[in-house]
């Protein structure tokens, strides 16, 4: 179990929550403004040089900042600005950095610091992962789709033509800043696919986060600073136990994949970049939910209540009218796939998951079902 | 200390080399004819896909036949055959592996075979290390250089314009399969960069073993099995040994890059390719021995006994004529260089090595003196 910490930073509130990884522990620093306070992360970061890895719409709100901040812990302060997309999340993209890196002398010394969203951190952490063998980064997420998944846990990739994430490393960051207040600049829609990613922790993992997340979604939605603490908060309580337990995604971390199975389908069907990720993954969820429900593992109430808060967070609940066939094509490519068997992430009562293959007409049956989408 | 065990596989001698790493612990095979013997490799591989990575020139010697033995073990086999060459180690190549295992529909199963030098070696090592962030690998080395240095140890990388092996990961090998009667094939001047590697240890961490080569010098140069089993087997013991102690490079590895700072800068300084990996170390470790007897650390006798033993191998024991600055501004940019201090693996006595900053006076004295060759 993780216990997070409370504390006070400068007068505002900051949660601790720590990642369990032996020697590559870590912590996950949640507040308000802790993007300019380098005191509220504790953190054993070397004085050598600072690269930090943003994107162009980020830099323009708060690179300026975090240089500011970083200057007052490394001598040498560079910065590397990526195009924004993950359309970008390549090999070109990822050499700007190893360009940057060279280009400034960096050493095994130097620590990256990725300031984005997922994209920022899969790259700037593979980036990391490789650099003369490794060097150190730091996450600062500034989307909620980053906060409360893709920079916990040390997952990095980038894509290949012939598929998302399939060249990368576990490579864990050495902390995790999550600035609350970043999400005031936000989009509307990603912070919505952000909601699905954290909607997702309940139904696996913690059944009255999830009753929380329904008397609360509206404070969510409005981005009341509390509201959102605590999500981010005990969402990365969720994602560091599991990782703690498994690493390298040998068994158990493969229940945070709830609704990623379909998910993956849907985004791959569709043209990656027509649906947010977080989109996918809820039509994905109300998918897998199914599924269960005619596995007999979940009874209905689950699926009807799930579906119910992902409306309200206006997050699509009917994946795209797809032939089937195109999705048992697309999940049969999916990296967790083994010699063709697809694996699905089902709930298994109310919070907790279990990875199983399925039976293939009873994947079609849900399909035919309810991919009706638009 | 390692402790190697002698067997017999099909009547033929067969060492086994333990190189200690926990979970992550493997043997190094060696023996004549064991490409052909898959029940010589006691080993954890899956019956997953096997992808063989090589190149132009290993294929035609040796692919079939690997081909041959892997489809004992493995239902697919798949291979890969890149062109030959340091020059093409970069990520154009390495994207020919990528491209080979995702267009095979290869998996977290598969098990890919590095067949072929160093390069072959750290192109399919690194590939291993990222294709769904790790597959298992192998490394069947097919040259002196890499069956003593490079396959074992589990440094992977790739290079980039502003520098060699700077894009890469620490990954180790699920076995490591020496065949000796490969080096049959190899041309004069490979064996001799070979014998270079295998030269090295001696001073570093085996005296006896360095006087057992200057017995054995014109034995190992005539590809004596016997000779060569031996070297083969005792560089793999010193290497895992020190491997073994510090994996990831934190210290005591270091001692492993005896002539090699310099070596690095002859090669840069030369153009990559004019000077093979192994006569570059030969003439650093010169260098390298001078500035150690320079600084007190190791005695005259050592040097003179050292140049004499390359010598006989028609290794060069002048470096090339560049000017002393070009030296210093190269060794600056080497990855083990840290703020701008150079860092060398110095003599201290006789089989034991350290590693030390040294006086740039020093250093300029030492190139003035014997960077004097063509």
């Amino acid at each position: 179990m993780s216990i997070s910490a409370s504390g006070e930073v400068a007068g505002r509130a900051v949660q601790r929550v720590p990642v369990d990884l032996g020697e590559r522990s870590y912590e996950v620093v949640i507040g308000q403004g802790v993007l300019d306070d380098p005191s509220a992360w504790r953190s054993a970061v070397t004085d050598g040089t600072a690269m930090v890895v943003t994107n162009t719409t980020v830099a323009a709100l708060f690179l300026k900042r975090l240089e500011q901040t970083l200057l007052r812990r490394h001598r040498l302060v560079h910065s590397v600005v990526l195009p924004d997309g993950e359309q970008h999340k390549d090999w070109t993209t990822l050499s700007q950095i190893f360009d940057a890196l060279l280009q400034w002398q960096c050493d095994r010394d130097t620590t990256i610091y990725a300031l984005g969203g997922g994209v920022v951190g899969d790259m700037a952490g593979f980036a990391a992962a490789c650099f003369m063998r490794g060097v150190s980064y730091v996450q600062l997420p500034t989307t909620l789709l980053a906060q409360v998944d893709s920079s916990v846990g040390g997952k990095t990739a980038i894509n290949h033509p012939l598929g998302k994430n399939m060249i990368g490393a576990f490579h864990q960051p050495r902390i995790v800043v999550c600035d609350i207040d970043t999400l005031s600049t936000l989009p509307d829609r990603e912070l919505r696919a952000g909601l699905a990613e954290i909607i997702k922790y309940g139904p696996i993992a913690d059944w009255a986060f999830f009753e929380w997340l329904e008397r609360h979604a509206e404070n969510l939605l409005a981005r009341q600073p509390r509201a959102l603490m605590h999500a981010v908060q005990r969402s990365c309580e969720i994602k560091a136990e599991v990782v703690a337990r498994d690493e390298r995604e040998g068994g158990l971390r493969a229940i945070l994949n709830f609704g990623h199975t379909f998910g993956h389908a849907i985004e791959a069907g569709v043209g990656f970049g027509a649906w947010l990720h977080g989109e996918a993954v809820a039509a994905g969820m109300v998918l897998a939910a199914s599924l269960s429900e005619r596995m007999g593992l979940a009874d209905g109430e689950v699926s009807v209540r799930l579906v119910k808060l992902l409306a309200r967070c206006e997050l699509p609940i009917r994946a795209p009218a797809l032939p089937v066939e195109r999705y048992l094509q697309l999940m049969r490519l999916d990296k967790k796939a083994r010699g063709g068997d697809i694996r699905f992430t089902l709930l298994d009562g109310r919070g907790r998951a279990v990875v199983r293959s399925a039976n293939d007409a009873l994947v079609r049956e849900v399909l035919a079902d309810l991919a009706t989408g638009s």
